[in-house]
């Protein structure tokens, strides 16, 4: 079976890496042709090509574009793609890439490997990205079955636990998970930057691994911190609404010393937190 | 030199394992004589009683106690020392503390050892637990420089890093890059746990290192927070507080779809997070 893959990066290089070595062809397209040599030579990519021509004999093709970059991309590579070629993409949004490629392409199933490190390019593929991480899937009434089982049979095969559910779901629940995290830990590091400069002295120097942990997806790629807020709007400001309200009903716990209350909602907060990690891909902690 | 150590939980039985093999001799005090026992098997301390009277002979003596035993603790000991010894403690606020006990022991010397794990008691004690951790100590005008020198020598032998500061600004720094994370992370499981059952499953499912990183600390010790809370109410307030005003700017940034300024602010913070990382005992990230 041939695949193609559009975007070499740290996604579609990776994912490049294994399904070469489960025995896929996989042709690549990139739109530098220093891209294409390097995925060549990492081995990567079968072929690779800046003409989407290339993609002319693909069974299945993966869009692994920037988010921003998915629509066009798309438009430039159906007209060379055989009819009956099931078109697939891994945008960490759903609902408005499903929106405007279903109507464009049948054969289109959206998906979204939840998958990833802090670097990217094709110089950071990596192999087994995907093994024992989630793989969502949402295909809507329209989607043909047989393109559903395509994918579905591909990434079984990366080692992924595969879900599907609608992509306005999807939205709603990394918008929970991934993308309120990134807002509420980039307004940690606002405030402990902006406070007095002799505070900020203090703060950096005793800063230890509860400020590290709780800032890190804070500081993560600023593009990707924007797409995420452009293309999940509605769900990430719904979110954003709990949360702000939730802390507000914090803050009113400590203002009005009701120790009680404070130490209950810690307590449920600690049971609950491990029914959220047992089935993902999170690495375990550390002792 | 005699070393007494008051509390013989993580903090009390790690210091104890260090001092033990840095060539000090330790006396331990505990409540509980289960304590003093495992203590003494674990080579924690040299010797160790339910009775304080063990400490007449502590050159410096190391309270280890909750923050909600240490005002106690101290009324209790102190009539079983000699008028020299040297008296400091480990608890994670500082101004409270001070007052409360600089005026009943002129040789007291506020101390916090920026280190821990996330287990507790005498048998979760290791070596090496404050090597290459912030160590405060926060002497105030009347604390006399011999006193400061006899902990400073201490916390060196343990190969901490060693800061001073005013009790208070250590209170505000903590508060920030400390406690605000935690209030800040539970709010956010708080968020994640109570929206409709079937989103939530979802996320269950699907949520990865973001969230777990961003989690942890929200998840820990209940009581722990709440103490946090309790003892450094007005400076975690203020930080809640501005943090909420950050947190209201960046959701009006999103509402508004201004992305060229959430880019602008993402930016700043990808380049603020590192310097409060260099200098900590934070361990550095995997890449």
């Amino acid at each position: 079976m041939n695949i193609g893959i559009v975007g070499l990066g740290l996604i579609g290089g990776s994912l490049g890496l294994d399904l070469r070595s489960r025995g896929y062809k996989v042709l690549g397209v990139s739109r530098r042709e220093q891209t294409c040599q390097s995925a060549i030579a990492r081995g990567a990519v079968d072929q690779a090509s800046v003409n989407p021509a290339i993609l002319a004999t693909a069974d299945v093709v993966f869009i692994c574009t920037p988010l921003t970059a998915i629509l066009k991309t798309v438009e430039e590579v159906i007209p060379h793609l055989s009819l009956d070629t099931v078109l697939t993409d891994v945008g960490s949004v759903k609902l408005p890439i499903v929106e405007a490629l279903a109507p464009m392409w049948d054969n289109f199933v959206g998906g979204h490997p939840m998958a990833g490190t802090s670097n990217s390019g094709i110089e950071a593929a990596v192999p087994n990205l995907f093994t024992l991480k989630p793989y969502v899937l949402t295909p809507i009434s329209t989607t043909p079955t047989h393109a559903v089982q395509a994918v579905e049979e591909i990434v079984q095969h990366l080692g992924a636990t595969l879900y599907h559910c609608r992509p306005h779901d999807h939205d709603r629940a990394v918008s929970l998970i991934s993308h309120l995290p990134v807002m509420v830990s980039a307004s940690l590091i606002t405030t402990c930057m902006s406070d007095a400069p002799d505070v900020v002295k203090l703060a950096q120097q005793l800063a230890s691994s509860g400020f590290r942990d709780t800032s890190r997806v804070g500081s993560g790629n600023p593009e990707l911190g924007v797409m995420m807020a452009q293309y999940n709007k509605e769900e990430l400001l719904r979110s954003l609404q709990h949360y702000r309200h939730n802390l507000e009903a914090l803050i009113n716990l400590i203002k009005q010393e009701d120790w009680t209350s404070l130490e209950q909602q810690l307590k449920l907060n600690q049971l609950a937190r491990p029914q959220f990690l047992q089935d993902s891909g999170a690495i375990p902690e550390a002792p």
